[in-house]
């Protein structure tokens, strides 16, 4: 014990404990980036990987919630629906979407929960200083991400978001549950049709990692469109150099990815 | 984000987690020490505080085992008797104490439980070279830290091993529980009398913090007895002074605790 330090400075017994459950867990990105967006803020916090089987989440869980000084719980693949029943009260993206990323022990004790994917496109969005309000947004993409993102682009008020995916009976069943909740947004499922948007958002999958494929059949897209894929890995996919090449601004995975945990940090500590 | 480290580098999905619980948890040291211990050996693994109650310890504990990636937790005040329920098999000092205060899960995914208080006080006296082999032993404190101690060093051979406590009736429960374990070794409790033993261990509380007794009514003692302290805080407790201001060889609490943590470390990655 001479030869090296004999204590490490970012753990001790007064450190806010937080973690993410999932099944698989070692590819998690949690842990190192929402641990620095915690101590980057002063807070004396630690979020660690929780391996939970899903047959064991149901009993798991609700004893790990009475650790005293576990402050909050971010849940992934495949929890996000199944967590929901742990939280005292939804927030509003949670009750639209049905399923929760995040579980926060509130000063009075109780558990909110709320999902966070929508709102870090969002979040990236006013990063950069463009607006959603008063947008026509299309939407591709109608699964876990791009259901979220669509009750979440649905709140910041755009004329009209349409929503496009392979299979037709998930975009209208996305779009109705989105349309039930704001009623002053034209929500619908639609075509891919980027010519009557302002805003275009990859939700789908096409374009991850080798797949050098677009998610929309385009040689060429407007210049005045904004283009944002939620994809983080690569960090510019298919589509994105497409816009590049075309002069759009754009928007990435990795913003939406960093705004999401900004606002997840905000509701940890709320 | 820009403008910090937007990871740290100390956990990931693949860190393996290990715990300490206790009630109070704020004053624990085990989350720096421990976690240094093993990150130096190059594990990558973290303990974290584990605040749970007691009323809630029997339910929370079974469940928090289930998580996959928990490697092991260690228990203090005041779950060090009850956390042996939790074990699926009880090591040598603990079947003695009836205490554990660290619980491995193994490669079978057996829990193992063992109490390595005086494990970690042997362990100092054999990294000073010190055999306790074949000497007189005089301990001083039949509670947690002494009977952990008795234990361990009964353990070690030494000829004779007297137990002195405040309280007789402690000290002689603590004797008969070491004796039936050790039968070669003549354990008995016994007066505070340092000049027929070759080794005195403090484990009573006396001389902590602010206070300025000695454990035992001396003025002076042999310059041949060595004499260890188990308390940590002062690190020169007014026995050790006495003991340096005589000559004697002196092992202090600090030596202990480094001691039972690399123990507990070799534990949890046996």
């Amino acid at each position: 014990m001479t030869d090296r330090r004999d204590q490490v400075d970012y753990v001790s017994g007064r450190t806010r404990l937080f973690g993410i459950v999932g099944h698989p867990i070692e590819q998690v990105r949690s842990p190192e980036m929402i641990t620095a967006e915690m101590t980057g803020r002063g807070h004396d916090a630690v979020l660690v990987p929780l391996h939970v089987l899903p047959e064991d989440f149901d009993t798991v869980l609700p004893q790990l919630m009475q650790v005293r000084n576990l402050g909050g719980l971010v849940f992934t693949i495949p929890f996000k629906a199944r967590a929901c029943a742990l939280a005292d009260e939804l927030l509003p993206q949670a009750r639209v979407i049905g399923a929760i990323n995040a579980l926060a022990r509130g000063r009075d004790g109780r558990w909110r929960g709320e999902i966070f994917d929508g709102l870090g496109c969002v979040e990236a969005f006013r990063r950069r200083g463009i607006p959603l309000a008063g947008k026509r947004v299309l939407l591709l993409g109608a699964g876990g991400a791009g259901s979220a993102i669509a009750a979440a682009v649905a709140a910041e008020r755009p004329t009209q978001l349409t929503i496009y995916d392979v299979d037709g009976v998930r975009a209208a069943d996305v779009a109705a549950r989105v349309a039930g909740a704001h009623r002053g947004v034209a929500v619908h499922a639609g075509a891919a049709d980027a010519d009557s948007a302002d805003v275009l958002l990859n939700a789908s999958p096409v374009g991850m990692l080798d797949d050098a494929r677009l998610p929309i059949p385009v040689d060429s897209l407007p210049r005045e469109l904004v283009v944002f894929d939620a994809i983080v890995k690569p960090e510019r996919t298919p589509l994105l150099a497409l816009a590049e090449q075309c002069g759009c601004a754009t928007v990435g995975g990795r913003e939406m990815m960093r705004g999401q945990i900004a606002r997840m940090v905000d509701f940890f500590y709320a």
